[in-house]
């Protein structure tokens, strides 16, 4: 807490890693990759699952669970899968350890018990899922199969940052089965506008939806739907992702059903899924050289109230004056704590506070007292306004709204500024590196042209744009015809 | 669900696996030993997660989450923790799979992926935690620390059975960190009876608290409290445990913190979990032949409302009836289904509802439209009874929380016939043989007599009640002295 942070204009990297500590978010564990996510970003992460999760109910799905690991023939089956993430994953090859013969304080694999075939810790389930389904799915009113599950997987990954990329994180994948393509189309279609409404209404966080290209679908899928959100320092973040997977799982598995008219029929897929990666997501939109900015909406605490006290005497009628507003805020449905701590100075516990992104903050001394005043501190602007005691629960309820839309209003702000056209290679590179963001262009279509743009600049076609209408013209980088502008960016 | 379950008096054990498959509950996955939770079953499981966690967080706890692998040299620093749970585990050895050279469709491991140590999936987080907690101690002031996850874990069980002993379970486990002994004394007994409080008021189930002897604790505790309950087939089910660690992990992971007067003292442990174990105690405590019975507090579906009707427009009227009595019901919180799938018959659907365990149902059809009326039927009973429409969402709520205590009414009824004290080892044996249940007597407190009652008869010491007075007597087998009667049992 002594020492400030490193601002973002010095190094945005350094920032966010401080941040992610500083605020008590997550850790680094033991295990290569692997992060301890802590009881203040784990509230964060609950506020989250517990709306999406709210969400999906809405819309018809229910929560199930499937095993962690994956029989290694599962994987073989979907080609494409396998080839996008069976590579790289930890595999389980033995279920023993034994005590070393030569050094009976150390544990030793046990050779004798090496399964005869290897399990792969989930990276993704739809192949453990779709085996699961073709005995769940005979005729067509087992259909559609609407489930959603919350689970942790693994992905062995190189480099690692906390949340953004890990070895292991938590996430939701949707699996759902339908009986026609229109039906698992509009299912897609559904969940990436649940993922835009949940990233802007309860992140505040602007998103673009749209599809992905044919490189940067997810392994198995025939479309890939995505919302992209715009960091602070103009890299793109890929914040959810859902997929039509058409009929490649039910052709792996042999998932058929039976018609109305008895007919065979293969079965159409959907998957989609967010992950903790929001976390980051919601770090780098919002926060600020002081630490963390929370929407008041997924902020564990939303008030905090710090009493300014010399003795127990005063800190005792300052409790007693404020507990009729504690009652009143908690009857409203406001989080509030009173930071009662003897052990810290109120100048620590402001910089603690802001450093937690506390949305806000209430000082109260001896002579808001007297005066029937409260110190009102907003965390997203960093201003101060003395309200009066007696308006005080309905004030600070008005605050939390501004502050959740105030929030949102100033990172489409940024977002608008960030999002450039251009019509030449030149510029395209002079944008990218100069001002980075967004950039909407015109593209020949073709994976070719694609990886050269990659190889040359590091950007990558972040989606076709939904919203983005048709237009004719001329690729940036090969001069090929096009008839809609998409978007690159640099991304995490 | 055309053919009737095997009956408890038939087969105790297939009636078990019947309800569970029948009831769309859970399933066996291609995975040896790890179950699919369906969703049905997994809606159960979260009202029993969410009424726990809630518990949890009312006495001061936070949640937070801890990496599923636990690298080995971790497992190796607590001796006793090794020895009772790093033996039958899954170990990742290998972190990639590449292309068979042989065969282009197969995957095999990677030989040059080898992981420089091996990785535990984890059978319960102790190591990996206090490996972390070394860091976020130092003062007093840093304590307690009261930490709940949320996890899956894995143990290599050789015999399996679904929710009962499967490789891969859902559970929570607290891990809490103190200052004095007391104190966490304190706390370990707190949370057991937080569970007990749990079975007793949500699952309607009774249990009984009490010590477990020393080779019945968890493996580097120095004292396990356990919560036992009494299966309908006379056995014991091991329902939750909280484990008093002692400084036995602050010990192996060096973690020691500051006390106010400056000196260096080693952190006192509790450990504390319940899993999805307690799916199988729900079923095996209220259900019956017709299938699953459910406590009105832990179902999905608490009223299901099945109309008997002819053509479109009958059910338009019914439909249109029960719409102000589904909204009233909902306005109290319970939840209620409208059963209108026009592809199955009443007679059906009155089946399913009674294999699912739905606590009350509702049948309408046009007379009661003429007479004003209702059939309702009780699931716990197995009794109908004809109500006034006009007060039947009254009459709902308050058949509800009769069946809620009236499960709970039955099953210590049960219990109480199922307790037996003996006096000499004929009795013991002969009680166990005919009888069943739990069986109080006298034990010389040796390990040496436990281990013997156990080879020769299977039965083991479920706990040392805290309820059970001190009370002179000879040992039920070796006739040595003893002050107090503990509990014997076969047992799940």
């Amino acid at each position: 807490m002594a020492k400030k942070l490193t601002s973002r204009a010095e190094d945005y990297s350094a920032w966010y890693n401080e941040i992610v500590a500083g605020a008590d978010l997550a850790e680094h564990s033991a295990v290569r990759g692997c992060m301890v996510i802590k009881p203040y970003g784990f509230a964060i992460w609950e506020k989250m699952r517990d709306q999406l999760d709210k969400m999906f109910k809405e819309t018809g799905h229910q929560n199930a669970y499937f095993p962690i690991f994956v029989p290694k023939s599962l994987f073989e089956a979907e080609e494409k899968n396998a080839e996008g993430f069976a590579k790289e994953c930890a595999v389980v090859t033995h279920y023993r350890l034994k005590t070393d013969p030569d050094d009976s304080t150390k544990l030793i694999v046990d050779p004798k018990a090496k399964l005869e075939e290897e399990l792969i810790v989930r990276p993704t389930s739809e192949a453990i899922i779709w085996n699961t389904y073709r005995g769940w799915i005979q005729s067509y009113r087992d259909l559609p199969i609407l489930i959603n599950q919350w689970a942790n997987v693994v992905r062995w990954e190189m480099r690692t940052r906390l949340f953004l990329r890990t070895t292991e994180f938590l996430w939701q994948e949707g699996h759902t089965a339908h009986a026609t393509k229109p039906e698992a189309l509009e299912e897609s279609e559904k969940m990436v506008n649940v993922y835009s409404e949940f990233a802007q209404n309860w992140m505040a966080m602007p998103v673009i939806m749209g599809s992905k290209s044919e490189s940067e679908r997810f392994a198995g899928a025939e479309e890939t739907y995505t919302i992209e959100a715009l960091m602070q320092d103009g890299k793109a973040l890929q914040a959810g992702t859902s997929h039509f997977l058409g009929q490649n799982f039910a052709k792996a598995f042999d998932v058929q059903y039976t018609t109305r008219e008895g007919k065979k029929e293969l079965v159409w897929a959907t998957s989609w899924g967010v992950s903790t990666r929001l976390m980051g997501a919601l770090i780098m939109t919002h926060s600020d050289d002081l630490g963390l900015v929370l929407p008041p909406r997924l902020a564990p605490i939303q008030v905090v109230i710090v009493p300014i006290y010399k003795g127990e005497d005063q800190l005792d009628k300052i409790r007693e004056h404020i507990t009729p507003l504690m009652e009143s805020l908690k009857s409203k449905g406001v989080s509030v704590k009173f930071d009662d701590d003897d052990t810290r100075k109120p100048g620590w516990k402001f910089a603690e506070h802001e450093l937690k992104g506390v949305p806000l903050r209430v000082a109260v001394g001896n002579r808001d007292l007297e005066n029937g005043t409260l110190e009102l501190a907003r965390r997203d602007l960093n201003t101060k306004e003395s309200i009066a005691f007696a308006d005080s629960a309905d004030i600070i309820s008005v605050r939390l709204e501004e502050i959740q839309e105030s929030l949102f209003d100033r990172a489409i702000e940024f977002r608008k500024e960030n999002v450039t056209e251009v019509e030449t290679f030149a510029e395209f590179k002079d944008v990218l590196e100069k001002k980075g963001g967004f950039i909407l262009t015109h593209w020949d279509g073709t994976g070719e042209t694609e990886r050269a743009i990659k190889k040359e600049t590091n950007a990558t076609i972040r989606c076709i744009p939904f919203a983005e209408k048709p237009s004719a013209g001329k690729c940036v980088y090969s001069g090929g015809e096009s008839n809609q502008r998409v978007m690159f960016a640099k991304a995490y």
